[in-house]
């Protein structure tokens, strides 16, 4: 039995959101992965890498996980009922539907957070209230069979914690060891709780003017 | 004054290799990101993914910052004399010229590690005395301008070293916090120093089949 992964892709997507997670879910054993966007083909994301996206939503209609990475622009796509549509069809026969960073917010969107604990970008968090959800600054939340993880590099935590309960605590811990995850940040400022309060609120403000647009 | 900074994509490379880094370094002021390849179009990532290499070597004569992924293949890409020919000569017009995982054997097969402290993946950490590199199981080494990482997941450290030395230590911490660089893996595996014996050495072995190929 193969184990059906299915990444949304789109225009503006931050693109370390999925292929941390990528990396990391490629290595299970029998992982399938598909890559799908509204229109298969070369997608920007937000750092100006392209990558392929194999199959149209219409190609698509299983997965044992989904993923929906973030980006700054997440909450526009909420103006394509199709693609809300899309997942909550997906979500229904997944084993785990999970975000990464303001993925999160598109989960909300498509109305499957409601009542649930989710965590996103720090940045964004609060919004996670408009589509019913409780906000956690958390790395990794867990309601039921949904997964949301916080900013960006969290993906690569999420994806582990997947693989351990997909393929059990041996296989996770051998695909931590091939992609050397042992992180050693040379500065301690990777949460709002730890870096210098100046440059939080100055990202915040630059931050919020990308999610306002 | 931008900072041009080059990363050489090829079919086999480890996505988040390149991934991880190119996300990091697209923050910083003033990035001028170039994604190069023997032949530009898509690239077939080892994962699956396929990323898009926008220019040819011929198209890039000069780097502030040249980026070498790895790959379980990356030691056929000495079967390419003229990519190593590439190396060589953005070398001489770089600030920092670094490599991920075993791109450090890349730069090895081009002669640039002679006699020079490097790192590479756990793995093939001892492979780097066939160029005349002192191996060091280290996360990230600096050999003047030119800069090595250990497997995949160190790239994003090094990254963030970088930015530090490019546009400063505040500058750095931002972009951390940008992606949410708090790391928090589920275990604690991601070294050879610290995984279970045993899946460190049914890893070496399976890694050495990859490698040897």
């Amino acid at each position: 039995m193969s184990m059906k992964i299915v990444f949304l892709l789109y225009d503006g997507m931050t693109a370390l959101d999925a292929i941390g997670p990528h990396e990391v879910l490629s290595r299970i054993p029998k992982a399938q992965i598909q890559r799908v966007a509204r229109v298969p083909g070369p997608i920007q994301t937000c750092s100006g890498l392209q990558l392929i996206a194999d199959l149209s939503l219409s190609e698509i209609s299983q997965a044992d996980i989904l993923l929906i990475p973030g980006a700054g622009n997440a909450t526009t796509l909420g103006q394509y009922p199709d693609i809300l549509d899309w997942i909550r069809v997906i979500h229904a026969t997944t084993l785990w539907t999970t975000s990464i960073c303001t993925g999160s917010l598109i989960l909300g969107a498509a109305g499957l957070l409601q009542g649930l604990r989710a965590t996103s970008h720090w940045a964004v968090l609060d919004r996670l209230r408009t589509w019913g959800a409780e906000p956690m600054h958390s790395r990794i939340v867990e309601s039921g069979k949904i997964m949301t993880s916080a900013g960006v590099s969290a993906g690569i935590d999420m994806a582990l914690a997947l693989a351990a309960k997909i393929s059990g605590q041996s296989v996770a811990e051998t695909i931590q060891l091939g992609i050397e995850y042992d992180p050693e940040p040379p500065f301690d400022a990777g949460s709002p709780d730890k870096a210098d309060p100046v440059i939080v609120e100055a990202l915040r403000k630059r931050l919020m003017n990308v999610f306002e647009k």
